[in-house]
This record gives structure tokens, sequence and C-alpha cells, in this order.
């Protein structure tokens, strides 16, 4: 049986993200990142298969959030109200002692090529989680792809603001008004009220 | 100085995805296609860095179809006429004797890993070229990155769409009624005209 690891995921993320800081992404080994946690290597493979998905592991939780949030919104929701269930979900894993990984995550990401593309194959399975969810629920299809690119970067924009050190602002309400900015987006998108000609 | 090899581009790219699809992409050799091209090894290298070119280094000259058509649309033009002129600015190299061609390819990547994130790179600064070029001539942010999404949308959509063996459409007209069905979902999208509550 495993060993009793208290934190040991929070703790492998620290390690692993202070160690991508201080030598680079690519010249860290799992071995170095399970020796800064005080965990063995095979405790490491307990929680995450390689050292990228200490880096990208999460989004798959984030496919699984924001589908169920879809999934179990009433059936009176408009694409809207799902997209904003669907990431207000994510709220519980944007927790304050969370935010500074975040931060360090993102740097690591923006300072390496393979990440960057592996970062937006995941960026591309949420939209199509999103757009999927709402198929389902019968939204039509230019709606549904369109709301699922929305969601993307509702989420991704209230991420970085919230991981960035001048924010105080609680994620739920960045959540709020950068979807609400992106609906006057859509509103400057949509055809024009006045008849034409 | 080079010798003349007419048509060369295109008989690389005929000869490329042959063989990919009669082989697969990883086992096809840049040798391989120049042979069947009827080409030198180093005719092949004037044309294309290497396979993987022959089947998206189409996406450098899109960035710049659609940077230059928005850039020159008048002041006066919306942020949907400034998309309608960009994606139709493709339309100078969706002819029907490449119609075969872009089928092809979209099959090999569809069957490559590899080449689908590539693909993501590739739309990925597809879609940051109309951003910016939207956010230069003063286009709000949430509507630029927005609009930037539905472009590479529409491009998409209208591409598979035009390439489909049923579809007798012209690519324009394909471009006007995706970026109509999409308004529509943007108008699905923005705050409601009614006040609340």
């Amino acid at each position: 049986m495993a060993r009793w690891e208290p934190n040991a995921r929070t703790r492998i993320e620290e390690a692993a993200l202070s160690l991508f800081a201080e030598r680079g992404y690519d010249a860290t080994s799992v071995a170095e990142i399970a020796d800064r946690a005080g965990l063995t290597k095979s405790a490491f493979f307990r929680y995450f298969s390689d050292k990228r998905e200490v880096l990208l592991g999460g989004e798959d939780l984030l496919v699984e959030l924001f589908s169920n949030a879809i999934r179990d919104a009433l059936p009176t929701a408009t694409a809207i109200d799902c997209l904003t269930a669907a990431i207000s979900s994510a709220a519980s894993v944007m927790t304050p002692e969370r935010r500074k990984l975040v931060r360090q995550r993102q740097a690591v990401i923006a300072a390496n090529s393979e990440l960057q593309e592996r970062a937006l194959l995941k960026r591309s399975r949420l939209s199509s989680a999103i757009a999927n969810a709402l198929l389902e629920r019968g939204t039509g299809t230019a709606t549904a792809l369109l709301a699922a690119e929305m969601g993307v970067l509702a989420f991704s924009f209230s991420v970085a603001r919230w991981a960035d050190t001048d924010n105080s602002e609680e994620f739920i309400t960045l959540v709020s008004s950068t979807l609400g900015a992106l609906q006057d987006g859509a509103a400057a998108l949509a055809p024009s009220r006045e008849p034409r000609g």
C-alpha cells in the first residue's frame, strides 16, 4: 500500500515549478522534482505520468468540470448561463493558495514552444468539450461553436487576470466581468438591428 | 540558376499528397516526393523547407492575406466587414483545381496527431493575426478577440464545406453563409435586449 503523503500533489507542483524557474523546464528531471518535494520517484508517478502533466494535467479536470456544469444546467438556461456555470465551476480550484502556482505555471509554458503547442491542444479539447455539451442540449451549431470559443477566451482571460500580482478580485467576479465584455463583443458582431438600405 | 520547373509547387503538392495517402505521412520521404514529382531533391527545397511545409506552409500566406485585407479595409468598415474581406481574400487560392488537394490535405492532417498539433498552432497564429489587425484599427479588445475566433471558425468551416465532394457552391458564397450563421450565433450570445427583472 502507498504511504500517506500529505499534500503530495501540491508539494510536487511547488517543487516542479520552482525547479523549472531555476533551471528551465527541459533541464529538470522527475527524480529532481521528487527529491525536492521530499518524495520518492515512484510516489511522483502515483500523481503524474510525467513532468509535463504537472503543468498541463489540470486541463482534463477542467474538461470534466465544464462538461458536467453545462450538462447539469437547467433546461431553460441560455448558452451564456451555461458558460457562466461552466467557468464558475473552476472557482473550486482557483483558491488563494494556488494563485502563485498558476502564475509560475503560465510563465513556464510561455517560455517553451513545445509546452505552448501542448497547451493549444488542451485549449482545443476544452473548446470541443464546451461545444459538444451545448450541442447535446440542443444549442444550434454556430451558437455552440462560437460560445465554446467565447468560453475558452473568458476562462483564459479570467485565469490570467486572477493570477496577476496586481489583482485583488475574486475569480468569480473576473469571470462575470470578462464574460460581460465578450457579450458586448458578440453584440458588435451580431447582424445589424437596422434594416439595410 | 535554377531550371525552369513548370508548376513545380503544385506538382510537389500532388506528389506528396498521393504518397501520404498511399504510404502514410511518416513513411514518405522528401526524396520520394521529389522523385514522384519528376524533380530533384534540391528543386523540392527551393519550394518547401520539409514535407510538413507541403501540408501546412499555406498558413503563412493566409496570415499575410488576412492581415492585409483587414489593414486595407475602409476606415468605416465594421469588424464583420473586415472579417468578410479577410476570408474572401483567400478565394484567390481556393481555385477549382485545388479542391481535391485541399480535401486530401485535410485527410492526412486528421490522421496524424503531430500534424494536428501543428495545425492548431497555425490556427492560433491566424487568430492572433486577425485580432492584431483589428486592434490596430481601434476595435475593442473583446470584440477583436471574439471576431478573430469567429473568423477562424468561418474560414475553417467554409474550406471544409468547399472541399467536400458533395459541394457545388463557390468558396465566396460559403464564406458569406457561414459568417451569416455565426453572426446569428453572436446575436444569441449578446446581452439580452429586454431589461432584466
